[in-house]
């Protein structure tokens, strides 16, 4: 079978890193020749103009860029063919890297040692031990159980939540609506990694915050968000931050980004900003499983880390 | 034989704490009977007043609190008795955090977003890849190897330097004053873990800090100091900092301690100061492994973790 061409369909960035390595085995064009280009094989896509994918006759196979897939399910006319998911060690070490990061940032009180610092203090807080903190992990797939591993070998507990049941040696694990309040009431930390459905959209609200576990001595409990913007309410994370329901946050993602200027976490003492960084999609650790999926497939083998559209993600 | 008294020395701060726990097995004491008490078996030590422990005449070994015995040398009266470094996973585990902390911050940027978010700047800077950055260990004992084993967990390469040769799996190790350059040659990140030692006094100089590997688009080379603050010469470090050579520095210990409101890491841009705290000697920890040792020996077994007075670590 001739190696079929490739639609590389980007929106709100400059793709050029990547129709440099894709060219480098198949052709790749940046706009199909009309609506029904018979050429087009596969299409390569981020936050995709509607439409585009919708009548590409010999379309076999979407691949999307990130591991959030909630962009191509905004266009309701993209074809039934399958999705795949990227996934790449170094999408997941980069994930596993800011969680741990932004977990040992609270735990080791970063922000109260910086405020020190810049008033020349020479003081030493009470430190906690990480076998007393819960790590609660919203979102138990591939990125988070890297997380888990790795805040594990740290010495943290590590409690997973996910939609359907799930296990993993040394977590536990609480699964669909009933397990969410008791996986809260049992978490210090929450680092949420959910994938953006309509049941999962402006999950992270203010009664869920309220859930989680608020102990003495423990310092108040903790979001990290490094999933997606629209699975919280902002307005609500500033409310659980202003009243001590949270003690900190780190934010990687927001109902709007850019964050707008006047947004009041921009400002706030308690929060820390990303601008959606957590894990990028780098084309030169990407490209080449993108590419190695499409030959495999033309060789008959399945394609892998396909997405589950009755789920969403 | 009859449980020995335990002579708790300490200064520097109340050791009410340890005598408490100490006291749940034994007889503790904050003065001996005397220059010459008789009834003085053991001495828990953190910067003993000199000559205090010269002349007890039934001492049969020395506990530091703390990794670090530099204090115990410092007083030349110390008699020749076996003195034992605390060893604890709870010591070891609170500095490996420290040290992955501080990569992390420094690795993934941390200042660099705090100043964006301070000036409400929504921008992705490019991030490296854990795999090309090399963190090289001076210091490869026991705090030093786990913290080699978290870092080589989450992707980092790792170097390790000692006076004398060591090995651990997938850590490239140097030794001794041949190695030494070649060591901080292929070292991005430097993590200074060294015992205190006339041999290590102030050997974190700008000599040593200009053989750091400084890579394009690597961003410059780092210095973390979890060791003692004698090691580093802390006018050099500002120096390096302001010309170059370094880009960031974590430093937990300063060569006067607290550090003088005078001293200009305190509100240098790119220093992140901890008031000696990255491993605090946490008594709830290490009093019983310390009280099981001297049951152990009372039962004629030999003692862990003994000091090498000839090394003077």
């Amino acid at each position: 079978m001739d190696k079929g061409r490739i639609l590389l369909a980007v929106t709100g960035f400059h793709p050029q890193r990547w129709h440099e390595l894709l060219s480098a085995e198949r052709e790749v064009v940046l706009e199909p020749d009309g609506p029904n280009d018979p050429s087009i094989t596969y299409a390569v896509v981020w936050k995709q103009r509607p439409n585009l994918l919708s009548s590409l006759p010999n379309l076999r196979a979407i691949f999307s860029i990130g591991a959030g897939v909630d962009h191509l399910f905004q266009d309701p006319s993209v074809p039934q063919v399958p999705i795949v998911r990227v996934v790449a060690d170094n999408l997941s070490r980069h994930m596993t890297e800011y969680v741990v990061w932004r977990v040992l940032d609270h735990h080791r009180q970063g922000a109260l040692y910086r405020a020190q610092q810049a008033k020349k203090v020479w003081h030493e807080p009470q430190q906690r031990v990480a076998g007393d903190i819960s790590i609660g992990i919203m979102g138990f797939g591939q990125l988070g159980r890297a997380a888990a591993r790795a805040l594990l070998g740290l010495g943290f507990c590590v409690n997973g939540w996910s939609r359907r049941p799930a296990s993993a040696d040394d977590v536990t694990t609480f699964h669909g609506e009933s397990g969410l309040i008791p996986f809260l009431n049992a978490t210090d930390i929450l680092v949420v990694l959910l994938p953006l459905t309509p049941e999962t959209q402006g999950i992270v609200n203010y009664d869920l915050l309220r859930e989680l576990r608020r102990r003495n001595g423990l310092g108040g409990s903790v979001l990290i968000n490094a999933g997606r913007g629209r699975l919280q309410r902002d307005a609500d994370i500033k409310r659980a931050l202003d009243d001590g329901t949270l003690k900190e946050a780190s934010l990687d993602v927001f109902e709007t980004e850019p964050l707008p200027k006047a947004s009041p976490l921009w400002s706030h003492p308690k929060v820390f900003v990303t601008p959606h960084a957590a894990a990028t999609s780098d084309p030169a650790h990407l490209v080449q499983p993108m590419l190695d999926q499409m030959n495999a497939f033309e060789r008959g083998e399945p394609l892998q880390n396909l997405v589950d559209r009755a789920a969403g993600y």
